[in-house]
């Protein structure tokens, strides 16, 4: 079926509204009218080619609130007119020990992701949630609690569950200290999820006119991390850290911050390497560094229900679909609070 | 109380006989003859004074195996005649995080080394194992199993706890992929540890001619590390990798052996650091750099009750106190199988 949306016809032009061939609805599918979608940075890499990865057409968005609209005949969990979401994924291969451990995120087949993916059913591509519609295998959407302002929504099925699945696989609960690095999309959320969980939270920032907006978001103190007398006063404080800075940067620094057993949790990828972190205080302290990547259905589900209880979205700036080479623009400078994100009703196809 | 050992007077100066003052046995003391006192790298080290905080006169010494002479009158969990075990600690601070959670060897306000410490009883100078005997608090005193060799049970009170404390503390267990990064005397307890556990253990060396001694060691397989043929066939395959390798060295390659949630734990401190690893496997399959440092009183209890159990020794050379230079010479070539003793009771002072 013809499913209209904002596309990427080739990485140096602008995004522009065009139609593409989405796949007719499969028994276990659930055809999605999109009410929302989330703007991610790595839209933006794909849509510029920036990974080199990039197939054109592309119809990018992975941060997607909608109504069912219709449903395979073999799907019994939704039904028209249910409020759901899908994220980074719309398929795996179902059988490797990730699938079959249910972190489908980290399927050794690699998962299929929501848009400028190959889709395992029809060979075809997967196309995005800039647009009025996605048609989805039913096992990779999400419900959507119905008491929260959908546009805030979206950013939880990516940004949410990115810092999300690392908050509960190194099992952070109240009383924890945690430690968050930047206040960006991922940032944001992470100061209002750690601390929403009961953790004390300390962010971590370069820019000091950010700290009143962590503390208004959660956060317990905050630390200027270029400020050698403040990362001093912070040393030895912190059970996790979860650093969502991609740009290379100093991990020693935030190792000091650690106590002994203590993790610091890379959320994003450089682009070129962060400078060797010293080993005498990860043998010293048992240290760890580790990465993260998105998160499963499962825990997608899981922040959903757990923002549904405690009246959490993210912070955003709605724009139209129209608008998206300007906040690709204003991204490219840091300029969001915290997240854009797309009004479908109020795009122009 | 004079107490005859092998001691280093200067940094320059080899090792040679002489007296040292002990402290009197306190109520919680325990007064051990020595029988045997594994060479471990670190006592090179401090005799030189590589690491910059060596004090003389220095009685090295951390892998000590002994009877019970005498016991302080409060001391009731050991009695003269006893088989006991000293390793790399002789006290600690007993109420920071670590020591209150029994991890004696992250204690906060740094654990009092066996020798080249300083006495937190005395005020003066602590004295290691190169020694007729040795006054130690009996809270930091184990019991030896007596149906071992006992030669080979000196290395397992530094040596062997080193590598049993991270098996134990990332929970290896039966039918694991645990991959060990050099045969030397950290890595051959490892091999021989971690297969006891029940462990498949993949062994990692650059040096082939190791590969039949690993297999006798207990190793399922063994991957020569600079031939990228065997690593690309080792990709994915291993839950964790315990690294034996102080001197610098490509990390990368050994996180490519990792499965998804595997660790690679460190347990080395290279004198430069090891060039910076790529971000991109650890977040894409959430894998972790960590450090270790020894291990707990409880822990080196636990290795010598397992090694008890499955009648496990290092494998040593057996020296003179007197051969100590000629065994130092030897270590820096990693001439040694795998470790050498010294033979307390045949070496003279
Ligand atoms: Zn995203
Ligand atoms: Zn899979
Ligand atoms: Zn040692
Ligand atoms: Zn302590």
């Amino acid at each position: 079926m013809k499913i209209k949306g904002i596309v990427a016809s080739a990485a140096h032009l602008p995004l522009a509204p065009a139609s593409v061939d989405a796949r007719d609805v499969q028994p276990d599918d659930v055809r999605i009218d999109i009410l929302y979608c989330g703007v991610c940075h790595s839209d933006l890499h794909l849509a510029r080619n920036e990974w080199g990865v990039s197939q054109y057409p592309m119809l990018p968005g992975h941060e997607i609130v909608g109504r069912v609209r219709e449903t395979g005949h073999q799907v019994s969990r939704f039904k028209a007119g249910d409020l759901v979401g899908v994220g980074v994924m719309v398929d795996s291969c179902g059988h490797c020990a990730a699938c079959a451990g249910a972190e489908e995120q980290y399927c050794e087949a690699g998962f299929t992701p929501t848009y400028n993916g190959k889709d395992r059913y029809t060979g075809g591509t997967t196309w995005g949630g800039y647009a009025e519609g996605i048609v989805v295998d039913s096992k990779f959407v999400v419900s959507v609690p119905e008491n929260l302002e959908l546009s805030g929504v979206a950013p939880l099925l990516c940004a949410g569950v990115t810092v999300w699945s690392p908050l509960r696989h190194w099992n952070v609960k109240a009383g924890d200290k945690v430690g968050v690095v930047g206040l960006g999309g991922l940032g944001h959320m992470a100061v209002k999820l750690a601390s929403a969980l009961g953790a004390e939270v300390t962010l971590f920032t370069t820019s000091p006119q950010k700290g009143a907006d962590a503390i208004r978001l959660g956060a317990k103190s905050v630390v200027v991390s270029t400020d050698a007398k403040q990362m001093a006063d912070a040393a030895n404080t912190l059970d996790l850290i979860l650093d969502c800075v991609a740009a290379p940067h100093d991990l020693d620094a935030y190792l000091s911050t650690l106590k002994t057993n203590g993790h610091l949790v890379l959320v994003g990828i450089p682009d070129s390497r962060h400078p060797a972190p010293d080993v005498t205080p990860m043998v010293f302290r048992r240290l760890s560094i580790s990465g993260t990547s998105i998160g499963s259905i499962r825990e997608t589900q899981e922040v959903l229900d757990f923002c549904g209880q405690h009246n959490i979205t993210a912070d955003i700036e709605l724009i139209k679909g129209n608008q998206i080479e300007d906040a690709f623009a204003r991204m490219l400078k840091g300029d969001v609070k915290y997240r854009f994100v797309i009004d479908i009703n109020n795009t122009d196809f």
